[in-house]
């Protein structure tokens, strides 16, 4: 309230009128939300405008973005769907995960970087951002075909994969140890597994005794304090906070249970997640771009992450057929906030450099806007239509 | 993210959660949630338990908890309604201002205490928080009588007098000028007749047009960035940040203007106005309760704080009866956030003391809790009904 929060409140509506400015604009040109926010931060950060600078504020600001960005990204996933899933999405998943993350490993590994900024950026090239090509599928009025089917649904495995990489690749604080990633996944796979199979039956048990019991609703106020807890329990076992809110998104995700709760954490969203994005455009130091071979491993990164999703998801659609295997592999294309998170973390352990951050930023960036016009292409009427040729577990 | 950032989670958890137990328990007794969530603060703060401490970024999540609250505060009044108000409204108000200011003032002024001191502590005094005169009131089930039309009349016109009392006094930054008064004054008053005159119009030519032009919701993000606009020009020329914010509430107050905007506000609302309160309850330094002098002090302040509005509002209402005075008086009793965040001020500018500081929010706390029962005692059905004499002006 002082002479100092003039300044803390003016860069707060600086970051948020530049993030919802860009965004409208961007809109306009199809561009992504996510990409203009973060272009927003790029803008106003150190590097160009030097309007705001990143401080403890803006990291706690942010940080509670991405939480309520994941709870939400938990709330969208179905439980109960998820286990219903084929073989094919499960095949398409796990190639996607596996083939990206060798490849950004492998890149990096053999251009001699330490075996732990290897694994980062393998990590941050294994979490497809479905959001955005759920868009595309929706404004092109294919999102009841197989193919969409096959894509969301490997999306969905493919964030709780992530989550588990992340999980994993946060825990690295010091050096890389195969006993300890061995221990840290057993952790994320158990706590997963745990707050899954046990937060589910615990929720249709406690929700119906919560009502009544407070004022208005009381499911909102429920939700956000086991959001923040499963964060900070997260965080306390060595995985990252954010596994944990996603976590807690997955337990909120029936909604019969909670009635209204989704509208209600989607204004917490409109109003907290650009803080998130426009941070990670901030830590990004545009000047890293004046160097040649940064660039250019930019662009081997991008290219790499494109050929990970497209030939790891692809071979695993191969049966469905070649056009309908590209559609997948295209539709898994974009990374997002997951990737950007990775790397946050690894920029915060100082495990990775300014330049690799600032790579991985650029990945996302080319990832996530090029993939919306490549599956307009794929799927325009104008091709011949993907053979109906839908694998037996989808029928 | 990083290592630091597990404590700021665990913290944000902790107020969070802390706020949201003490409300739902407080509930079952019937304590307004302001109360419990300031007790929650005193309770974790450092003075107590010690779990979580003011900082840089707990103010920034505490600014804009102050800032959602009294843009949701100008949200509820409906511009066009408060053209219409009657005089005995308008008389009501006035008084209720005046008298507690002077009662406030004169108080300190005569303990010796400095003038600007002084002056915080009438300022501290002025506004009523109605929310919960109107929570107990809808209880009782008497929200269309004319008392209660009054009280709630008066209430909204406190609280733009509130506004431009805390207005003059945010701008006392150092010591007391009567000029520097008077152009603060006539600033705020010149602000905020610009904003309700012209704020109203621009609105109601420019929504339809923003309508259709983003995807989604365009008033949420237009609101917030309006709001968060405002309070920092406020700040800019001198006056609080949140009287920017009540003034873009009021701007927004046409509800047939921007569906749905109230609701998404109310989700931003139950999560970042228990920082605020916490916050404010973690200021307190309940060591001070240890010297007797304090304590007579904060007593003394209380009285005159009931006997400023009894007999202010009684006055304005007298018209009325004088059960029906008595009633005005009492539903005007209860402080709020406004008196709060005046004392905070004041604290961050180092005009007031810790001392002082506790005394305010003893005195909010005791008004607040004092004034439900005895409304309800006035109100009671074996009390004789007050005549029905309303003033000929709501007639």
């Amino acid at each position: 309230m002082e002479g100092h929060s003039l300044a803390i409140l003016s860069q707060i509506f600086i970051m948020f009128a530049a993030a919802k400015l860009l965004a409208v604009v961007g809109e306009r040109y199809k561009i992504p939300a996510v990409i203009s926010e973060i272009l927003a931060g790029i803008l106003i950060g150190p590097s160009l405008l030097g309007l705001v600078h990143p401080e403890e504020w803006t990291m706690a600001l942010a940080g509670l973005g991405a939480i309520i960005l994941l709870f939400d990204v938990g709330l969208d996933q179905k439980l109960t769907d998820l286990m219903k899933v084929g073989w094919t999405v499960l095949l398409v998943a796990s190639l996607g995960v596996v083939v990206p993350f060798f490849l950004g490993y492998g890149l990096l590994a053999l251009l001699e970087h330490s075996t732990t900024e290897s694994i980062f950026m393998g990590a941050a090239m294994v979490a497809t951002s479905v959001g955005i090509t759920a868009r595309v599928l929706q404004e092109l009025g294919v999102l009841k075909t197989v193919v969409a089917t096959v894509i969301l649904g490997a999306a969905v495995i493919d964030d709780i994969f992530g989550m588990i990489v992340l999980a994993v690749v946060s825990g690295l604080r010091e050096g890389v140890n195969y006993a300890q990633i061995i221990s840290v996944a057993g952790m994320a796979v158990g706590f997963t597994l745990f707050i899954v199979l046990v937060g589910g039956r615990v929720m249709r048990r406690v929700t119906p005794r919560v009502r009544g019991f407070a004022v208005g609703d009381p499911y909102f106020p429920l939700a956000l304090v086991i959001c923040l807890g499963l964060a900070v329990a997260a965080e306390k076992i060595g995985i990252a906070a954010i596994v944990g809110a996603f976590l807690a998104g997955l337990v909120f995700s029936e909604e019969e249970l909670t009635p209204g709760l989704k509208d209600k954490i989607h204004a917490l969203y409109e109003f907290l997640v650009p803080f998130f994005f426009v941070t990670m455009g901030m830590q990004m130091d545009v000047r890293v771009l004046g160097q040649r071979q940064i660039l250019l491993l930019a662009a081997l990164v991008t290219v790499l992450a494109i050929l990970g999703k497209l030939v790891g998801c692809g071979l695993g659609a191969y049966r469905m057929g070649w056009r309908a295997a590209t559609q997948v592999g295209v539709g898994m294309v974009p990374r997002g906030e997951v990737g950007i998170i990775v790397a946050s973390i690894g920029l915060g352990l100082g495990t990775i450099s300014d330049e690799i951050y600032a790579v991985v930023i650029i990945m996302v960036l080319a990832t996530t806007l090029l993939a919306p016009p490549a599956l307009k292409v794929l799927f325009s009427p104008r091709v011949e239509p993907a053979p109906a040729n839908p694998p037996s577990d989808l029928l």
